[in-house]
């Protein structure tokens, strides 16, 4: 054999040092091998927004092919596709056009705007201090402001809570430079800013024309909840699943694909009889964190963030995240929410249509409570590279490998003849063509093979084909693994069945 | 055997009379079995959109699955993912901004707003024929009027071609009632409408705000072409596959899925030298009206129709589209452009970064022409549902069935224990879950067997498997198949090879 042989490195190297390092990193790794690329790069880019590149369409549909097959290969859940325009009485009954706000001001001198909470980081924590004091002088003798003045001081962020009400905010503006222009006594009072996308349908663009891009792909599911019931004859409990983008007007974008306007989620909704509620929220939260580690996922960065009582949204009874721990911190990856009959409730005052369950055995009519599973797939996919990602010694030279699960892998196997003469390029072309058929495969002749194998696993390709003078002699070829890096040899007609093994979970 | 042993019906039977009529069961069947709902249908619907139901959703995705696996399981094209929203400049170098539009006028009256050619069919031809005729003798004399309005008589529709123009259409607009409100003198004169969605990302909604939802997935290919060319290591020729969503805001939208205002597009771009245009443009022409022949599509309601070149959209060279008969008529699928280097050459002018190719061999720099294939995801699916739809009838009832090629097929199997009782149901889910793991299986024990085998003729699955009372005694199973229906015997050990068999293209 005429490749080099690798010693066998340490298993559990350290990570690159330093956090932010290793999101570097990983961002221009996935823009050199075309795992993402920032949208419209040429022309300067559109803040919060990413293209998938070869490498990386083929992980992101192995994801969600993953996803979609673990949750709608079974009996009790049916798969669906809704549009991402939806009629915009929907996102009324959700509570979407009143609630998803982040409150705001602007700058009457030089234009700005500003979210009210960045706008307090901005302002440095002497003069919030001194600003929080004297607005204490101002109310006093005022028992509402007072009374409100002391409820925004027992939260975490007194002063956006303060910025956040009108009156309280108003005074506490006028102690405050524009972080900008530098003017005083210029700001707005805080204002309600819809991070929906919003555009018009048909010709004409009024009120009446408006529409949104769906911030969240589960009304899609809520309002086809009887059709897909009756049409596919489903009984409680059952759930729909979805895959699909959903769109925010995210003001402050961040972390590569963490926080972006446009990114897709992996939804499921489990629609339950009400008494069931504990026992299928207790069920779904243990059966989607298993997900993530049958896949590969590194357990001790896994971890459940249970929201407390008191911090749950307005439709929810339970809620916990599945948190991974990224550079940047534990950031959550999927939410698992009893979110009650609070949705199917308001699309049915909304829309007067009614949509009740009629439960054959109890003879009862009811709208059926709802356990939700909500991963991100765009987020799923980043936990993943960067979970994935190793760098390690090798021969005394550093190798980068993405220790992708052979699963989720862009690239299954691939082929590498040796030399490209002797009927080698053929047989290696045989072999291509049998694997293609099933697999997505990548044939390379060259360079040296080492170089080559480095560039399969910094790739994340779990195998490699090579393809060397004895195979022309006993029609064996070695199949190379990638973590490992250990060879085997054996004969070609076995190759398939040697991947179709190792492919399954 | 306790099922109903069924006659071989006659295997082409005559479609259902009367055209529309077609149409009306397929969207019938489309709903009540889950394959199309209407969008957001609880509250009316919302016009141009549609939500792929269970079924649906997996015809599509295999659909999707089999054209990308066709089109990047391949040395030479590689895949993406571009996001929807993109830079607005794209739109500009494009041509989209300027040139995407329709004619429309507004009444003044009752603010009723009318595409030009739409307006130009409400008005009935003795009224076109005479407002028309009066027309040409208010222009007699003015020379430059009289030659706009010879050139309009000669077009195909001169009515429009008049109402277009600004001076001729403001003329002519004088003799038009408004068809909404009856009001005459009233019309506005015709303006370019956009037929983008836009709307504002950030927090300002002002025109420096403005981003479109892209109206073709095309150009998140060229403004990637050299990161992925690069990232990829590739060489001419070679091509970008990518699958996504595209809008825009029809006025007319009609014949259920085929002009709709949110769809999906399956295309790749293939980048060649220039002199390979004509070589490239017939393989792929070629290429791709075989790939809906392999997938069962009827050859004779497919056709090519090639563009005449006087007819050829200002980027194009050549252009054909692929037809299928629709029951409304013949109706674009796909098309398959020579783009030249026009798509390049403006992103180039409008980025100024270089998009020039460095050719190894020929040391020269250059901008590739691109051979297009662009299919419409929505559309092939409603051509594939509407070709396998057939009726015949069957021990004297009729019986509708869906004859989707076995790779189409939303369900690949049902699994139907004949009678719940002496271990049947133990074997059946055993038979299931060995299934599932690759297949979409679909499990059934209820009502008579020739009900449930109607059932699944109408979904379109292929295959039904039977247990019956000799499973017990030899472990076999019948096959059932869906177009002749007739029945094999085989043992449970081999049905998983025999579905494999079975689904291989």
């Amino acid at each position: 054999m005429e490749c080099v042989i690798e010693k066998k490195a340490n298993n559990r190297p350290a990570l690159p040092s330093g956090r932010s390092e290793l999101l570097d990193k990983i961002v221009s790794l996935a823009k050199r091998r075309g795992f993402v690329f920032q949208s419209s790069e040429i022309y300067g880019g559109l803040n919060g927004c990413w293209d998938y590149g070869p490498l990386g369409v083929e992980l992101l549909r192995n994801i969600k092919e993953e996803w979609w097959k673990t949750m709608t290969y079974r009996d009790n859940i049916e798969g669906l596709d809704a549009s991402i325009l939806m009629h915009p009485k929907v996102w009324e009954a959700s509570g979407h056009v009143e609630n998803f706000t982040d409150p705001m001001v602007d700058c009457k001198q030089c234009k700005a705007r500003f979210r009210v909470d960045v706008l307090s980081e901005m302002i440095n924590e002497k003069k919030r201090t001194k600003a929080l004091e004297d607005l204490k002088n101002s109310v006093t003798g005022d028992s509402l402001l007072t009374e409100k003045y002391s409820q925004a001081l027992q939260t975490e962020d007194p002063f956006s809570a303060v910025l956040e009400d009108q009156e309280l905010g108003a005074r506490l503006m006028q102690e405050i430079n524009c972080p900008q222009c530098g003017n005083k006594n210029t700001f707005t009072t805080a204002r309600k800013f819809n991070l929906m996308f919003k555009t018009f349908i048909g010709p004409v663009e009024d009120s009446g024309a408006v529409v949104y891009l769906r911030p969240e792909t589960a009304q899609g599911i809520y309002v086809n909840f009887l059709n897909v019931q009756s049409s596919a004859r489903q009984k409680l409990p059952f759930g729909i699943a979805q895959i699909g983008k959903a769109f925010r007007n995210e003001i402050n974008t961040k972390n590569f694909l963490f926080r972006t306007r446009e990114f897709e989620q992996m939804e499921m909704q489990f629609f339950i009889k009400p008494a069931d509620d504990k026992k299928w929220y207790d069920y779904w939260k243990a059966e989607r964190l298993q997900w993530f580690k049958n896949l590969g996922m590194t357990e001790s960065k896994l971890r459940y963030h249970d929201h407390p009582k008191e911090k749950l949204a307005h439709y929810a009874k339970d809620a916990t995240d599945i948190e991974y721990e990224f550079p940047f911190g534990w950031g959550e990856i999927e939410g698992i929410h009893n979110r009650t009959n609070f949705d199917l409730n308001r699309h049915e005052e909304f829309s007067g249509k009614s949509l009740k369950y009629f439960d054959d055995e109890s003879k009862e009519k009811f709208i059926p409570f709802i356990i939700e599973t909500s991963a991100g797939a765009s987020r799923s996919f980043m936990a993943f590279l960067i979970d994935s990602y190793y760098e390690e010694v090798v021969n005394n030279e550093t190798r980068s490998v993405l220790r992708f699960h052979p699963r989720l892998a862009s690239i299954k196997v691939a082929i590498l003849p040796l030399v490209n003469k002797d009927g080698m390029p053929e047989i290696a072309r045989e072999i291509e063509k049998e694997l293609r058929r099933n697999f997505k495969v990548f044939y390379d002749d060259k360079g040296a093979i080492g170089r080559r194998y480095r560039r399969q696993d910094e790739a994340g390709t779990p195998y490699c084909v090579t393809v060397d003078t004895q195979t022309l002699e006993d029609k064996t070829v070695t199949i190379r693994e990638r973590d490992s890096m250990e060879q085997i040899r054996i004969s070609i007609d076995s190759i398939s069945k040697y991947m179709d093994d190792k492919l399954k979970l």
